[in-house]
């Protein structure tokens, strides 16, 4: 068996709108076992709409399309679907109910020319759209050879179409009962190639629940995806291929899902009534943003500076200008800029980057390291972070790094909840 | 005359990769007025692709092929247009001269399997490719129709794709040796209709050159397309639009092609020899990091504070915390914060914003605005900003609005160089 993607619409061919469906389509029908061999686009038109889809229904087993299903006169996917099982349009009473209601709700009359998208195929099936007025249409056409050609028509509206794959298509293919559910994983502090070496046999390709790695600015996504019978095999599975995870991966690992750095250390922040404040030269004022625009972040950001130069670190610091030179070679200055910011601010923590190293009077064997620093109750840390692939990123990996300083300092000391 | 557009690799059907090939050459088609109905994905393999080829050379008069042209065994898109046109592979010499060449430069000797790249259906005509080794096919085939349809194969990889495109297939086309050229002009403070309106009929569609408005976080980019025999009458017909639009939008102009707000000013800062300085609530250090990575920032600037709560406005800027409160009425906040800051930094100039107005604490019916303000050496000035559209680009909205309050002032004052 195997699968044809069409996607309708002159936006398509006229380049106006790029087909990102059929990706998708094609990425979920590999999920069931289904390999596709074409996608086709075609303008909106009746005769070039029904050459595709008689091509199509010759050359696959499965055929999906995706859009003209609208109630305008160019959505003739219904129609042409119609003529090419030489059947005519009939209309479905519990459909138009159902697009009626939907007007109703929004407390509008159903526009006459919607009534088209209550007909289908005479012999077709509806498949349901709970997220919008067009409903999908599946149709199975027995060909010459005496096989049979599957059909399903979708909107073209991703939310829509993704949702109408997921409840009604899906469950219709071989295999297609299957439940899939996937999981993220996300780490921080640890390079792609250590990570999958830590995982060992995790991250085997044969493995269920399969785990891929993805890095994206330095931060390490670990991506489980389970099959089963039911949602609670898949949930048990990835329950305990994350506990596996954890148990290699320790400290690296900072959240799950959509979490970013930020949010988790925002969100200790709040629960333990604790505040910050930053300094920051390198990373010009990204490590403030980040921080005030993380969830939970409430009121536990309280401040921050961006000294770029030396008056701005005299001013705002009272770090003398003479010692606050480029190519500090220990970090003083970092570890200075934090205390200060943290009396300042009277916070319970305060953040602190130094400058960047200047490369123009750099030796051409020596690497210099922009410094990152974390003043707390009892100490200063200071770490050096020497700068390594795409320049682009420095700036927000150097700001993950100076977050997750403060989260590991949090992780250490959660037992000791401040009064 | 109509066109399709086929993309060949089972790294595109398989949806591992998105084609935004044909997305580009629909758009670069429809310059030269040359419709698109159709496009095609194919996944490698000999007899699918044929059956692809030949449906395509039926149906369109122009084809345009991306893909399959490596030196792999699953390279096929030689050896099946040499299929469709009933001919045998034929080696070019020059071609593979070529091949070696683009290797001995590299230091490597050409291995056996580029051959295969040298040879091109009999009769066809070989397309240069200076970006790569792969060479493009442009052959005419004959339909039993006596039509003539035209193709043309090109690479995958889009940069080799589009240079051979515009170099070698374009001029090929009717109407293709005609010389388009293309500017940005860039505006800020005035919506996309009240642009519109002030250009008036600079933006009717049957203009040449024809002027286009986009928008993106409020930034207004006017865009101007000129179509000509030669590139010195493109440009002419560019200058004199662009002058135009500066004549009808005066001030609004801010830059062109790549240039931002914060560019343009801080270059302009650079010149002068001037400073700035920025205090940040609502915009939460985006301000910072964007005039610190602007182009030629330089040391114009010195330094800047993050103050969202009352104890940061208090300890950065000496503004007592009873007098900080939300929902500032007049901005006085903003313009204490404007005047605390540049004295504090001793720069010519210094930015502040207040912080956002509470919802909670609304009225229905008011909407309060976010105050910004400029201090200069002789005055400070205060502008109220009501949020309008999308919440997830008001910090870049609010920054910008900031940014471009300075580029007004260094404008208005542009004679008056410091010593």
């Amino acid at each position: 068996m195997h699968a044809e993607i069409i996607a309708i619409g002159t936006e398509l061919t006229t380049g106006a709108k790029l087909d990102t469906n059929s990706q998708w389509l094609s990425l979920e029908l590999a999920e069931v076992g289904i390999p596709v061999l074409f996608h086709s686009t075609v303008a909106d038109g009746h005769d070039n709409m029904l050459s595709v889809f008689r091509i199509a229904s010759r050359r696959a087993d499965l055929v999906l399309i995706t859009g003209g299903l609208g109630p305008t006169l160019d959505d003739l996917t219904r129609a042409v679907m119609a003529d090419l099982a030489g059947v005519d349009l009939v209309l479905d009473e519990p459909s138009l109910d159902i697009i009626k209601s939907m007007f109703a709700r929004r407390g509008r009359e159903m526009p006459e020319r919607n009534v088209i998208q209550a007909q289908f195929p005479r012999g077709s099936e509806v498949i349901a759209n709970p997220r919008g007025t067009a409903p999908g249409i599946w149709m199975e056409l027995t060909r010459d050879d005496g096989r049979v050609c599957r059909m399903a028509a979708m909107p073209g509206v991703p939310s829509e179409m993704r949702h109408m794959f997921f409840e009604s298509v899906r469950p219709r293919l071989p295999g297609g009962r299957n439940v899939i559910q996937r999981a993220r994983v996300n780490c921080f502090g640890i390079g792609e190639s250590n990570a999958e070496e830590m995982l060992g046999d995790l991250t085997a390709r044969d493995r269920d629940p399969e785990v891929g790695i993805t890095a994206h600015e330095a931060t390490i996504t670990l991506r489980i995806t389970a099959h089963g019978a039911s949602a609670d095999e898949c949930q048990t599975k990835i329950a305990a291929t994350k506990s596996d995870i954890i148990q290699k991966l320790g400290h690296y690992v900072f959240g799950e899902e959509d979490e970013r750095l930020e949010d988790v250390v925002m969100q200790a922040l709040a629960d333990r009534g604790e505040t910050v404040s930053v300094a920051e030269s390198a990373t010009a004022g990204l490590l403030a943003l980040r921080l005030m625009q993380a969830g939970g972040a409430g009121s536990s950001f309280v401040g921050g500076v961006v000294s770029p130069t030396p008056q701005s670190k005299s001013t705002l610091l009272g770090i003398d200008e003479s010692e606050s030179s480029h190519g500090d070679p220990s970090g003083e200055i970092a570890k200075r800029m934090a205390e200060a910011c943290r009396e300042r601010f009277r916070t319970d923590y305060a953040l602190a980057i130094s400058d960047h190293p200047h490369d123009g009077e750099q030796q051409p064997d020596e690497v210099r390291a922009t410094y990152i620093a974390l003043a707390t109750r009892s100490q200063t840390l200071v770490q050096g972070i020497v700068p390594v692939g795409d320049p682009a990123i420095q700036k927000s990996r150097l700001a993950k790094s100076l977050t997750n300083m403060l989260r590991l300092e949090l992780r250490n000391h959660s037992e000791s909840q401040p009064s």
